[in-house]
């Protein structure tokens, strides 16, 4: 009952899809986009030298960016059309460092009701070492026309 | 007396700000350093296109790095030379949203002990709209010859 | 236009605190209620053996509970009848340890909107000693008659 | 190299039990401990009244403090003897509520460094209903003797 849906279609996929690929953002950082489907992401950023600290390890900011950004589009993969939702709240653990070529963000959602959604994700590097665990809290709301 | 000491001299609040001017993060990020004082530290990001999400509102992920840059910094500008940190964990609140042209992050460290410290952000828009608060907790390790 | 209104009026205020002074969870913790205004609560605890820990330092949990019990009813302070709120997300930063005899708690709502609230709160020891700093989130409801 | 050891031997494990059995804090609050193994810890709490708020929902406040003591325990039965931790930061989101009979928290370490730990726990109502998830950053130090 507290559901509103079995997530996008087919079709809201692909448009979804589209329109990351075509964002200046995704660009900007770099993320390509993996298998997005009903309730997970994936997202990979092959690593720059701006995207590293003065210490040479991954700053924990481009880390946040990557386990928001999947979280985000995890749980609107699951949202039916007609409803939008906001990050009210993201909390992520940095549990190890990487001087990598590529970060691997995989995102999923966990709960989506009518007013609130959950979602969480983990972040590895390319050798698949666990770097971080996030979690992240969504307000849902109406947006006629969104997806 | 789990206070590591008065936090960097002068002379080596000068290097953190050229060490900062020269990053490559930074410069990627567009992030431009305030006042550093001891235990406090303002961040200014002039917004391009591609800070914004394709709602036209910042992006999430960018709030969350100005924070954790900025909270970083300023514990960073409290430790004593020889001493390093590593963030172990942040939380962000997304309060509300913008589509102005500016977000200033304000940094401070409430607690810097041997093992850990603790800090907070607020994230405001050009106009003094308050849009995030964030708080991140860090690891102390000693670090010869670090600051 | 994002704010639900002004906070519930001197007889409901009334009301609240009896709810609280009746209320089972309050009894069993031994919290006493202290002054609750339009957006903030302030909550004491006076320390029982039993809220300690083995290693006789006051139980992260009961600082948790505190923390917990004084940002919501902050909120609740703030809201108008005919709403109600639910705890999403709370986070709590343990600062320093206590092994004095009281605790209290002060909450504080820093947004109440339509759909989601936020509060922070410190708990502090009977000297005033910083212990917490904690933040959640409320995901806010109509429910006609509530208070 | 960033793991302190395998944990307690059955020795430790037993009395840390038996530690936890007479502790005053567990005796109030109503836990029992079930499985406790090297990184993971399980307690019931057979709900009474006051665990209850107004509305006849377990109280956030308890679903916290067996999220932080679950965690911690499980932390504690990795670490080797001659360590202690402290917990840092706590974060907790609720969602789902229950008016059972019962609430079963599962807690485990994913990380236990040199000077950091990491963990997690699930609560669940006595149907398997999952209540709450949540994640905690612990500080480990040197203490000879303890466990």
């Amino acid at each position: 009952m507290d559901e509103p849906g079995s997530g996008l279609d087919e079709k809201y996929l692909r448009e979804l899809r589209e329109r990351i690929d075509r964002s200046a953002f995704h660009g900007w950082v770099g993320i390509s986009v993996g298998d997005v489907a009903n309730g997970s992401a994936e997202l990979v950023l092959d690593l720059q030298p701006h995207h590293f600290n003065p210490q040479g390890i991954v700053h924990g900011g481009v880390i946040s960016l990557m386990a928001d950004t999947a979280i985000g589009l995890a749980l609107r993969s699951r949202l039916q059309a007609g409803l939008t939702h906001r990050t009210a709240q993201l909390n992520v653990h940095f549990l190890a460092s990487t001087k990598g070529g590529r970060v691997v963000a995989k995102g999923r959602a966990l709960h989506s009701g009518q007013r609130m959604g959950y979602g969480e994700a983990e972040v590895y590097d390319g050798d698949g070492k666990l770097l971080s665990r996030a979690s992240a809290t969504f307000i849902i709301l109406p947006a006629p026309g969104a997806f």
